[in-house]
């Protein structure tokens, strides 16, 4: 077929045209092509075919599960679910002896915002950090292996909603409370709320070295609500702003009373002067942790007025400006960060709450931007060309604006409920203006039906050209609040372990297995390969272990097929216990054998041609 | 665009070339057409559009992580994760009480293969039952809610690998064995396997009205392992077959020990006349289970040789003919179920093994199969037009050969180390000859690398025409083994739960709302409804959870929004404690108060506008 192409010239044209028409047909309009998806379809647009990669990866929170979705873009399959906050016995996280210590004996969490670590604004690829709103965790995830490098607990937060972000050199990941509640989560009663209960904003430092969390110091917030936030950029980059809301002090009934008030406040703070602060010592020691109190360490942190209960702020990619959405009211605000300065300056201040002086909201807003019968606008995204990007929850839609003039310049409907967006590098100093993502909340009848409950959705928004394009609606398990996109060939990941001969209780030649054991404790020096586990070469049969009832058991597992994808499993049956190698790991397993018996062993994940036959008996020696 | 099409008519042949040049140039030859999807790209056949749905479900298996994977067909977007034998937090699953107790203790499970309940030898759609080879279980899914509706243990198997699968009208589930075992898992020194260890299967059967487990009886078997496996149709519907590995009774390093005979075995057997021995007595009772020993009642088990080390064998469709597959052997070997019928009624036996009859190979064996080059085959799918299609795990691809003949029609390379393959409807008496799925277990570089661990894949292979063609290559997570591919209109799903006055602790008005102490324990009789928590309606704060330290507490909770797709969630926080109440739903959270202070409480499952007030307090008074 391709022969006469070119052989009858005239046809091209034709052929240009009846992509177009197949697009009408099977997508709907392709619109005005301006990029490299020129003339495809949307379905076109989506397909990656065996041979090409995706050209970003997405980082999605997971919401409740407590982990990290992997999606690629534009293909929008997802590539990986990372554990974070929750066991996971397909990747034996939880289960191991390390990352079941990490977990600290919490069985879930809830991740709503992940950060990519930043360099200059941009995002570098290195750690994705994250928050457990419902635990008071964060977390860090290793970009390198995709693996959860370190998790620490916040003292004193009440749920830290409005994060994780970071400053834009990785300084610090901050997380501000949702809730707030009295320090160290002591007991009051909530007639005690505007006295006892205090909003916490932590500023976490995170060593890339040794792969730790350090608490820097936190600041002390009146008991309003946080929601998503963002740092400055740039000629802004030593400060962060946050949203509020409940600034009505509701503690109940949050639907009406935290809705009362026609303004709550935008929170600016210099995080640099602050830092100076605490290393003065100009901090009180409250449950281990360094907290700064605005109303007896004065400057550094303003409120502004903003429209009711905003779900979130930006700065735009120049760090000149940052806009609010006011969720319960249908206005985008674009605050200029030069004249905040200003007024900060001049000392020009309305008023002062628990300590923190409030800017004049006419002299520090430069516009409002209100298209007509759009409702529930939450944060802000951004493109190459100038343009904002709001999702509307209520009215179901994507708008698209323009930064400078607030014109509109497109809209279009989402199904159903958008909450937040993510854009292509959309948290950066340069969105490259490729993709939007709305993640949204309802999905109606939009995938065949799994029951009552039904999946969320992720929506792809072609943004290259003038018009928005919506590509593909793609369902998702719950629940995505928050998603980072970022450039495929930022992130590198490392093939294989490297092979350690220091590493304690790694074995790397079959000689060197054994099972030692020391009074009631038995170590099991252990090697999986292709196709077998060899707990002692010297043994009759290296793959049995025998133990007596009670024993405390330790599974020391080095997986030495140094070959890419060669992960290997290891579970035993009625144990309730599975772990994994992946190559040149190795992982310890500790139990007690309490249960007398002959209990199967096997390899979990598919390794190889004789994956079904890698696996041994643990015997348990009756008491 | 579209307006010139007609006006130059001339033209439309060339757009129809020019789609096959478009389909050569994004993904590669779309091949001969001959069904609905002629002139469509590959792009196009798996582009799903908003307002259209999938036409299949595929139900996959998920692996060690427990769940089943629900995906759609041909658009490979994943639909669902739903928990099975591990907690899920995203669901709640695991953590109110009701699905606690179901769990047992466990957190997690090792689901390999799912079957969808039939009648008449076709999918019904109503349930889909699901192994855990890792603890012995059994579960059912009802697909009216795609909620796990009951798990069992199952006594003395180890490790249910070769099966689920059912009996033509679902009357028994069969979980076959694949680690031989003492009975009840005691303990035996590994030097007494061929006297003390056993092979069993295991009959279950499942009432769809009080949708409760049972175990029906149990065969006792050779200390060999077992493999995926199949029950008869039609004229062979009464019989179960089953391969088996390890027939050298290797006791270590089966790697190698497990495949030294040239021949392993076929078990065929007939359930129907095995329940009337069972309901004529002859059977032991060990373990609570009714256990047929064949060294004692003779006839209904047989054992047909099969070349080494056999993956699965299949009935054919017309249920004539089984189909088995030596994964160390090159070869498919067809067998006649007629002809097996004969030697049986003739007693034309070659040998007996542990009290079962062999069947003569020469004589019940119709044709093998061996494909040049082609190495590793597993179990067998089909068409509608009377062809088989087998994946090759070592050579890497998918072979489509004629039943009739054993003439190989075509081969796809596949990306890479299928393992079973699933096509749609394709174990049931009528398969429809649209799609095949290939589970693939080594992706090497198919995707965007998310480090040392690569995701698996599943490939979508169009065989609606003479040449298969692959489609599509999807990632997943670990690690589906076996789906089944069901037509989505035979899947029926209730909108909501039914509002039920008469479920014990269910609240459906806002006055009935109460919080009753009896003792130390507290019962909370809740409503959750969009935007609020309701504990008791008549409290200064009906959101509000006062209890002393040490008090158990219960939260019974009604979702009282009989709207679709309004889930909410409930969660406290630093309690470890989060589940959900689904439209029409009521569950119950039970914990102990161990942890004095102020806790906040809120919906973890986005369900309003007004979803983010939608919170209280957990105020636990210390001791």
């Amino acid at each position: 077929m391709k022969n006469w192409i070119p052989a009858a010239t005239g046809l091209v044209a034709g052929a240009l045209a009846a992509t177009v028409f197949f697009a009408d047909f099977s997508s709907g309009p392709s619109g005005s092509a301006t990029n490299e998806n020129a003339n495809k379809t949307n379905a076109e647009k989506v397909y990656v075919p065996y041979g090409e990669h995706d050209d970003y990866y997405m980082l999605s929170s997971g919401g409740h599960s407590g982990q990290l979705f992997v999606y690629g873009v534009p293909s929008m399959r997802k590539l990986r679910t990372v554990p974070v906050f929750t066991p996971d016995p397909a990747t034996g996280y939880g289960f191991d002896d390390a990352t079941k210590k990490m977990l600290g004996g919490f069985t879930w969490g809830d991740f709503h915002h992940p950060a990519i670590s930043e360099t200059d604004a941009e995002y570098d690829g290195k750690f994705v950090f994250a928050n457990d709103v419902a635990n008071n965790r964060i977390a860090a995830v290793d970009l390198k292996t995709f693996h959860t490098a370190d998790i620490m607990s916040m003292p004193n937060m009440g749920g830290p909603h409005a994060g994780t972000f970071v400053t834009q050199n990785t300084e610090y990941i901050v997380m501000p409370t949702r809730f707030s509640r009295p320090l160290g989560g002591d007991y009051a009663s909530l007639d005690q709320f505007e006295e006892k209960y205090k909003g916490i904003v932590s500023m976490v430092k995170f060593d890339q070295e040794t792969k730790k969390f350090d608490l820097g110091y936190q600041i002390m917030l009146p008991p309003w609500s946080y929601d998503l936030s963002d740092a400055g950029k740039k000629v802004s980059g030593d400060w962060i702003v946050m949203t509020t809301y409940n600034t009505e002090f509701a503690t109940t009934n949050l639907e009406i009373n935290a809705s009362q008030n026609d303004r709550d406040y935008i929170v600016l703070l210099n995080w640099k002067e602050l830092e100076k602060k605490v290393a003065d010592g100009q901090y009180e020691e409250i449950n281990g942790a360094k907290v700064i109190d605005p109303t007896k360490v004065k400057g550094s942190i303003y409120a502004i007025p903003v429209a009711k209960s905003p779900h979130g702020v930006d700065f735009t990619p120049d760090g000149t400006r940052f806009i609010a959405s006011g969720k319960l009211a249908p206005l985008m605000t674009i605050f200029s960060f030069e004249k905040a300065m200003e007024a900060v300056k001049n000392e020009d201040f309305t008023d002062e709450k628990f300590g923190i002086p409030v800017l004049p909201y006419d002299k520090v807003m430069e516009r409002e931007v209100d298209p007509p019968g759009a409702l529930g606008p939450l944060h802000t995204q951004y493109d190459d060309k100038g343009n904002a990007y709001n999702t509307m929850f209520i009215s179901s839609e994507v708008i698209k604006w323009k930064i400078d003039t607030g014109e509109i310049i497109d809209r279009t409907p989402i199904h159903y409920s958008p909450g937040h967006s993510s854009a292509a590098e959309g948290d950066t100093a340069s969105p490259d203006g490729n993709w939007l993502v709305s993640l949204n909340k309802i999905a109606k009848d939009a995938f065949l039906s799994v029951g009552p409950s039904h999946p969320e959705s992720m929506e792809l928004i072609d943004i290259s050209n003038d018009k928005m394009e919506l590509v593909y609606t793609n369902p998702v398990d719950p629940e995505p609040h928050y998603a980072q996109i970022i450039k495929a060939d930022k992130i590198k990941t490392i093939p294989i372990y490297e092979k350690d001969e220091k590493r304690p209780n790694s074995v790397w030649s079959q000689e060197d297995t054994r099972i030692e054991r020391k009074g009631n404790e038995v170590h099991v020096y252990g090697i999986a390969m292709r196709s077998k586990f060899i707990f002692d070469a010297k043994s009759k049969r290296p793959d049995e272990l025998t133990v007596k009832q009670g024993d405390k058991v330790f599974i020391h597992l080095t997986n030495i097929d140094l070959d890419q994808d060669i992960t290997h499993g290891f579970g035993i049956m009625d144990y309730n216990l599975n772990y994994e190698v992946q190559p040149g790991q190795t992982n310890t397993l500790e139990f007690t054998a309490d249960k007398a018996g002959t209990f199967p062993i096997y390899c979990t994940n598919f390794c190889s041609a004789l994956h079904q036959e890698m696996s041994g008996y643990l015997l348990v020696e009756p008491k």
